[in-house]
């Protein structure tokens, strides 16, 4: 058995940051440790190629009448920049405290080794253990998973005999509550582009006749909410439903007092959708985010020019129901329609977007249809989670995105249990990243008990 | 006798970026080379140390019947990001056609090497010249001339018995017309910062609840101007004096039509306030621009961040009768008064603020206690650009803002004759900056004849 935070730490090491192609060394090199540690636990490991990143398959395999999960988790980070706003290197992962500092501690190479570590450990002393395991490692996933639907096709007949996946790609509010996400929201991400004079211009020499590209940006990203929080384009509301109750119920044990998140954020107030609390919006409501802005000067001191060119990357996140592409559509027409006419203005599409996901947990609401061995998942998991971290998993939607997560319900018709496992404080996405310890310890705990507890009950009926 | 055009690549080859501490060695390579070919034409050199970058002083010296002209330029160029969009690299000196590329060109080494060379010419003619001539030659121009007041009073004594100021470091719209500038806008420059979270966030995990620092910043930035072109700052236009006739005449004879104007700029429309040709907007009316803005992820691909921070580099024109002060004082009202109350901000100050300038020309309205020695230079001005260019000057205010013409008038008591020897596609603060070789050669014969027949004239009245 080999130590998971010396593992992680190697894993770590490795920049993979799918997003930029100056990072291809540290994809090849993070692709590598992952798949030789798998290798080594035991398992036949493909690493199968796709345009962009490759996919490490790695399978378990055994009769038809073992249960079968797909285990999921990615093997790429997010650009680590602001640099400088690291109190250790991104990629030199550091323990203070109980916590693991580097980027993609938290995102997705520390929950991914949890569930190795716990496979492992598993084998070790039960090697005739009688599941199939399949993990399903990708590489583009902070890049939107542009290969993954392709990939998934490609291997559709082998997969979906599969019985449900299990992934920790999410969050719980604290090391002692544990969510399961039984909802993520979908995604959709473009450019907008706004040109004024045909290069950058002395803004002495012309400044007053035409409309620097800045202000005609500021202009137009000004007008996309409204004062009251919601975002101001004509049908973005239109597809959003009503939550379950029990959704709500759930929602209201989650712990956490809106002085504490405000404290947390550090923000003099929050700028919330009215009638609904933060933790409310985050989850049941979509949004339009400005993700990045740049346009002339941004260097020490001054230069008085009139920039040619500025741009404004955007995010929507979408919840159940709502369509990427019509959401994009209304959003490009909102901008269309507010672009002063005399600049000009490209949209830059970023990816196809991604769709919503709704997992029906073992609850009230479940499905007939339910397959057997999801149905004894999601109850495996509810006891090992009460008994490892002290109290049973909160059911709820979360507000980020897993694109895959929606790809293989449609491609390969399996529903996901999303153990959620990293924190609110680990910084994902920011500068200092980290992964609690603890929770990967009892992580391991809980994969191991859910594992061995689904390897008991067989594929049949309960 | 050196070769103009070869010592205006040599100097152009010093990278001399005043505001960015990383080019120190192009600044000083730049000094050097301008202070030791003055030294080699026999002026008298002393490099004057200022808290930044030293400025040159280069003495002709003779007896106080001569008449004494101080010609002022600056080594210090732009920054010249984006390196992409030049068709060859900024610091390295190409010729094509009749133009020599490179950053600085125009702006300012060619203009000020037009006069070095005349000068030159000329002391190898006329030896015995009965004219005194200092050069004073600044290396922060770019920055907003920041050490240059101080350098002024420390040689007040010795500056201010000087007649006037001779200078090329404005501008002219056609190789045939150069115009004689008798205003210059004033400048007053500032950042704004904007802060959302502590930190950078997940845009999946928090969007929804606080507002971004790019929408509140897009947000602001959008109620400063309105639909009509003009500043939306109340008492921004108080102070704004009506011109006077003849201004407007002279710049009737600019010669370019609307239609040319616009083909140049490359836009859709023109965005002018109210009321005004473009032509006489940017000499006759302040503006509110944005240089530059920056915040969250601006890279390959995606980032799904809401970002803690960003920030607008804000530059206000300012004309006639405008206090930068009270103009700075009145827009960080207005956005103190409009910024969200969910964000936090900073406004800072990137330097004190240049006023306006006017400098009465030898016509009719000229001030009765005009110097005779600028009287005659302006008379002189007029018949050498006739001769030399094919049309008499134009006397025009200008967009554009000489920090220190404004100055030297306060401290020196010195009026300045400025002679704009660049033209509108010198691409001036913008990538593939040139400088006319034609406008240059002329404006050597120009500079050559209005300092011999000062000499002629002496000190006295005419």
């Amino acid at each position: 058995m080999f130590d998971p935070i010396e593992a992680l730490k190697e894993f770590i090491r490795h920049p993979s940051v799918s997003a930029d192609p100056a990072f291809k060394a540290g994809m090849h090199g993070a692709r590598d440790f992952i798949a030789s540690l798998l290798g080594r636990i035991g398992f036949e490991v493909e690493v199968v190629p796709t345009p962009l990143h490759p996919v490490i398959l790695a399978e378990r395999k055994g009769p038809d009448s073992w249960p079968h999960v797909i285990i999921y988790g990615h093997y790429d980070v997010q650009p680590a920049d602001p640099l400088h706003l690291w109190t250790t290197p991104a990629f030199e992962p550091t323990v203070r405290g109980d916590r693991l500092y580097g980027r993609g501690a938290a995102d997705n190479k520390g929950p991914l080794l949890t569930h190795v570590a716990a496979v492992a450990r598993l084998l070790e002393r039960r090697p005739d253990l009688p599941l199939r395991i399949t993990f399903m490692i990708e590489g583009e996933e902070e890049m939107g998973s542009p290969s993954f639907p392709a990939f998934l096709d490609a291997k559709a007949e082998r997969l979906k005999k599969a019985d449900f996946v299990l992934l920790s790609d999410t969050g719980s509010p604290r090391e002692d509550q544990i969510v399961i996400t039984c909802g993520l929201r979908g995604l959709t991400l473009f450019d907008l582009e706004v040109t004024g004079a045909r290069t950058d211009l002395h803004s002495g020499l012309h400044g007053g006749v035409l409309r620097n590209p800045i202000q005609a940006l500021a202009e137009v990203c000004a007008t996309l909410h409204d004062a009251d929080g919601r975002v101001n384009v004509p049908g973005f509301y239109d597809d959003v439903l009503e939550v379950h109750p029990w959704e709500r119920e759930q929602l209201a044990r989650f712990g956490q007092s809106e002085a504490e998140y405000r404290e947390f954020l550090g923000i003099p107030a929050f700028y919330t959708h009215k009638g609904y609390t933060p933790f409310e919006a985050t989850r049941f409501l979509p949004t339009l985010e400005f993700n990045g802005i740049g346009g002339g000067y941004q260097g020490e001191g001054s230069k008085t020019v009139i920039p040619s060119k500025a741009f404004v990357k955007v995010s929507c996140r979408l919840v159940a129901n709502q369509d990427p592409e019509k959401i994009r559509a209304l959003v490009y027409r909102a901008i269309t329609e507010r672009m002063p006419k005399d600049v000009t203005f490209r949209l830059i599409e970023q990816h196809n977007g991604t769709p919503y996901v709704v997992v029906p947990p073992d609850r009230a609401n479940t499905p007939a249809d339910q397959s057997p061995v999801l149905a004894r998942a999601f109850r495996a998991a509810d006891a090992a989670i009460g008994e490892v971290f002290g109290k049973p998993p909160l059911y709820l939607r979360e507000g980020g995105s897993v694109p895959i997560i929606a790809d293989i319900k449609r491609k390969l018709g399996l529903d996901s249990v999303m153990m959620g496992l990293f924190l609110p404080e680990d910084n994902l996405h920011a500068p200092d990243e980290s992964f609690n310890l603890n929770v990967m310890r009892k992580g391991m705990a809980a994969s191991e008990r859910i594992l061995e507890t689904l390897a008991a009950g067989g594929r049949g009926k309960a």
